[in-house]
C-alpha cells in the first residue's frame, strides 16, 4: 500500500486513546471510587450514551444544547444526542420505574460524556465522569450524605482536609436575596450567570457588571453579607447550621461561598463545589447540588434529588499535584516467568497457573531468547518481578525471585512467592 | 406541566437502560473476565467510541460500513462513526506506537459497540463486547494462547467441556481448496460468504447455491473432505495438529468445522467460534481469528495478530441456559443497619463504618420508620442481612444478625459479623 493510501493512526479530534498505562490510572480511580460508594450503600446503574435529543432541551443549560452537543438525525428521522451529562438520563430512568423503586435511591454511574467543544487544555470532546445521586430524600439529610460522600471519596485517595475545600452555597439563599431586591426572574438568572462567570473575568469587569443589579445601592451578594433582611438571614442560618454539622464531624474544610452557582439551570437548593487548595491547580474538582424539579418533568410530583459529579482529568490532576497517585499504575502483570530453554514452557505454564491461583498476574515467556534477554524484556514491560522456571526449579521446588527495580534477588519455596510479592508491593 | 409536554421515559430506540440489578450482571461478567485476563498477563486498553469514519472503510465488511454504522458529519466537516467493533481501533493504536510497544502484546478491552440495525431479539443498536488480542506473535503460538484463553474464560464462569464446543477452521485451508479448483479471488469471497450464511438458509438453498462453485463435480468443501489434493491436505494437517494439541491439554471440545468463516474480510488464517451445545441456544458465543494484514494498513510491514470477542447478551444467555449465573447479582448492599430510635443514627453510622472497614457494603436507615418497617424495607431492597443498632447493642458489643431470606437470626459479637456474612454468602 502506498504512503498516500495509508490510514492515519490519529484518534478522532479531541478524544483520547488509552494505552494500558493510561487506562490503568482511570481504572484505579474508578475502582477506588466504586468500592467506596458500594461500601456506603450506593448502587451502580448505567444507560446508553445515545439519548433522544429532547431530553436535553427543556431544563439544561441552553449553551450546552445549542452549541456543545453531538446531535444528529438517524435514518428513522429520530434526533439523537451523545449524552453531555448523566443527570437527565438518571431522572428519566427514575421516572420510568418510579412505582417499583425503593426510595431513597443512592445511585452512581461511571462513564463517558461528550461535549462538542473546541479542544483545549482540560476540555476534551469525550471525558469520563462519576455521577453520584441521592433521590427521594428530603430536607438536609441528602445534602449531608452527599457532601460527606464527596469528602470520603477524596479522603480514600489519601487527600487531607488542607488539600481541598468544599464551598457550599444555596440557590434558595441567592433567590431570596434577589427577591428581596425585587429582581425579576430573568434578572435573577442573569445575576446567577454573572456569579457563575466571576472567576473567568477581571474584578473590574465583575464590579461593572454587578452594578446593573444594585437596588438602593445594594446588590444581592451585598444584601447577604449585610445580614439585615429577615428572609435572607433565615436562609443563611439554615446553611450555617448545615456547614457547622460538617465541621463538627471533622470536615473542617467546608466553607460558605456565596458566589458558587454551578452552571445548570435545574438546581433548586444547595449547590457546592470542591476546589483544590493548591494555587497551581485552581479548579473545581467536583460540583453538584439539589435539583428537586427534574424527575417531575417526566410526570408525577416533585421528587427531592441531590447529586454531584467529578471528571477523570481534574481528579487525576489533583492526585498528581498532591503526590497521591500511586507510582505503580502501569497495567503490567506482576511476574514474568522466564524459561531457561524452550522445552521448559509447559512446566512454566503450570507454575504460572499456581501463582495465578494465588492472585498474581503472570506472563510466561514465549520467545526463544536467552534468559538475560528475557529479564531485559521484563524490564521493558515494566513488570516488577522475574522468576526463571526450568528443570532445576521444578525438581527442588525453590525459585529465585528477582525484584527488578532493586536488582535484588531472593530464593524461596514456591508457596511463599505470593505473600512475598504482595508484601513487597504495598 | 401538562401531559402533552411531559418528556418520555423511554430510552432511545434499540438501546438499554441498566438499572442496578441489570448492571450488576454486566459488572459480574466484566469483573470475572478482567480478573482472569489480567491474571494471564493481558493488559487492558480503551479508545473513544468516536472514530474517524475512514477507519471502517478499507478492510471491514462492506455491509457494516454502508448499512450498519452510525456515521455523521461534525461541524468541522469531519466524518465520524460510532465504532461498530473494536479491532480497527486496536490496529490503529498498535500502529501508532509500533516502535515503543514491547511485542507480543496481550491486550483486551471491554466496552460498548454500536450497530445501526433494525432492533430484534439479541440484536441491539448498542451492545457490550470484550475484545481479546495477541499482536506480534507469529505461527501457531498465538492461536494456541488465544483459544486456551477462550476456554479458560468460559471455565472460570463454571462451564464444562460439554456445555460448549470450539469450532476451528482455517481461511488458508479454504483458500487453498478454492485455489486448487481455480476459483477467482472474487469467486472465493463469494464462496466464503455462502459458507458464512449457511446456518441462516435451508440445506436445499445451500446445495443449490454451492453448485455454482463446483469444478469437475467438486466444490472446495468436498475437496477438503476428500483429502486428495496435496496442498489442501498439507493445510489440513497443520490444523489437525493444532486441534490435537488442545485435546491433549484436556480441551476435548475443540473440533474442526470447515464451514466456519466469521464475517470480517480481514481474517487471514485460523478462524474459530465458540458454540453453545444446548440446542435451545444455538448461537456463537465467541468468534475470532488471525488478521495479519490489519496493522500494516497504517504503514509498515505485516504484523501477526490474532483475536476474538464476545458480547454481553450471548454470554449472559449462555450462563442462564446452563444455570451458571449467580442468583445474588442484585447490586444491593450486603447489610441494612436499622435504628431503633432516630437518635441512634450517629452510633449506627459509626457501627456501619466498622463493617465497611471489614469489606461489607452497608446501608444505614435514614427514615423514622419503626424497626419492623425497616426490616420490610431491607427485604424490598433485596438486602440479605439486617442488623438493628441502638443503645443496647452499643453498650454490650453484641448484635442480632437477621438473615432475611431464611427469616433466621443469630446473636454475635461485632467483630464476628464480617466473617459470618462472607461465609454465608458463598
Amino acid at each position: 500500500m502506498s504512503k498516500e493510501q495509508q490510514l492515519s493512526t490519529e484518534p478522532y479530534k479531541g478524544v483520547r486513546d488509552f494505552y494500558p498505562e493510561d487506562w490503568a490510572k482511570l481504572q484505579y480511580i474508578f475502582d477506588t471510587t466504586r468500592t467506596l460508594l458500594r461500601s456506603n450503600g450506593f448502587e451502580e446503574y448505567n444507560a446508553s450514551p445515545l439519548e433522544r435529543s429532547e431530553l436535553y432541551e427543556s431544563k439544561t443549560s441552553e449553551e450546552i444544547v445549542n452549541e456543545q452537543t453531538y446531535t444528529f438525525t438517524d435514518r428513522g428521522e429520530r434526533r439523537v444526542t451523545l449524552r453531555p451529562e448523566m443527570t437527565p438520563s438518571l431522572a428519566r430512568m427514575v421516572a420510568g420505574k418510579r412505582r417499583e423503586l425503593v426510595f431513597p435511591l443512592r445511585w452512581f454511574s461511571i462513564g463517558n460524556r461528550f461535549r462538542y467543544e473546541r479542544p483545549q487544555k482540560g476540555r476534551l470532546r469525550e471525558f469520563y465522569q462519576v455521577d453520584i445521586d441521592i433521590v427521594g430524600l428530603p430536607g438536609a439529610k441528602a445534602e449531608g450524605e452527599a457532601i460527606v460522600i464527596a469528602h470520603k471519596i477524596l479522603s480514600t485517595f489519601g487527600a487531607k482536609n488542607d488539600d481541598f475545600v468544599i464551598r457550599i452555597n444555596s440557590r434558595t439563599l441567592l433567590n431570596s436575596a434577589c427577591d428581596a431586591l425585587k429582581l425579576s426572574a430573568e434578572q435573577t438568572n442573569e445575576y446567577l450567570g454573572l456569579l457563575d462567570r466571576k472567576n473567568k473575568m477581571s474584578s473590574e469587569t465583575f464590579e461593572t457588571e454587578r452594578a446593573v443589579f444594585r437596588r438602593n445601592g445594594t446588590d444581592p451578594l451585598e444584601l447577604i453579607e449585610a445580614g439585615m433582611n429577615e428572609s435572607v438571614t433565615s436562609e443563611q442560618e439554615k446553611l450555617n447550621g448545615l456547614i457547622q454539622a460538617f465541621r463538627d464531624r471533622g470536615m473542617t474544610n467546608v466553607v460558605f461561598e456565596p458566589t458558587v452557582v454551578r452552571g445548570f439551570l435545574y438546581y433548586t437548593g444547595i449547590v457546592f463545589e470542591v476546589f483544590d487548595t493548591n494555587p497551581e491547580n485552581p479548579r473545581a474538582l467536583m460540583g453538584g447540588g439539589r435539583y428537586d424539579g427534574l424527575v417531575s418533568l417526566f410526570g408525577g410530583d416533585m421528587l427531592p434529588a441531590m447529586g454531584f459529579a467529578f471528571g477523570d482529568v481534574t481528579l487525576i490532576d489533583f492526585l498528581i499535584t498532591h503526590n497521591l497517585l500511586p507510582k505503580n499504575l502501569t497495567g503490567a502483570p506482576d511476574v514474568f516467568v522466564g524459561t531457561p530453554v524452550e522445552s521448559d514452557t509447559p512446566k512454566a505454564h503450570d507454575f504460572a497457573d499456581t501463582l495465578r491461583a494465588d492472585g498474581l498476574n503472570v506472563l510466561v515467556n514465549v520467545t526463544e531468547k536467552a534468559l538475560g534477554d528475557q529479564v531485559k524484556e521484563a524490564v521493558r514491560r515494566t513488570i516488577p518481578y522475574f522468576i526463571a522456571f526450568g528443570e532445576t526449579e521444578a525438581s527442588n521446588g525453590k525459585v529465585m525471585v528477582k525484584t527488578l527495580a532493586e536488582s535484588s534477588q531472593e530464593e524461596m519455596p514456591i508457596d511463599e512467592i505470593s505473600a512475598f510479592i504482595k508484601k513487597s508491593s504495598t
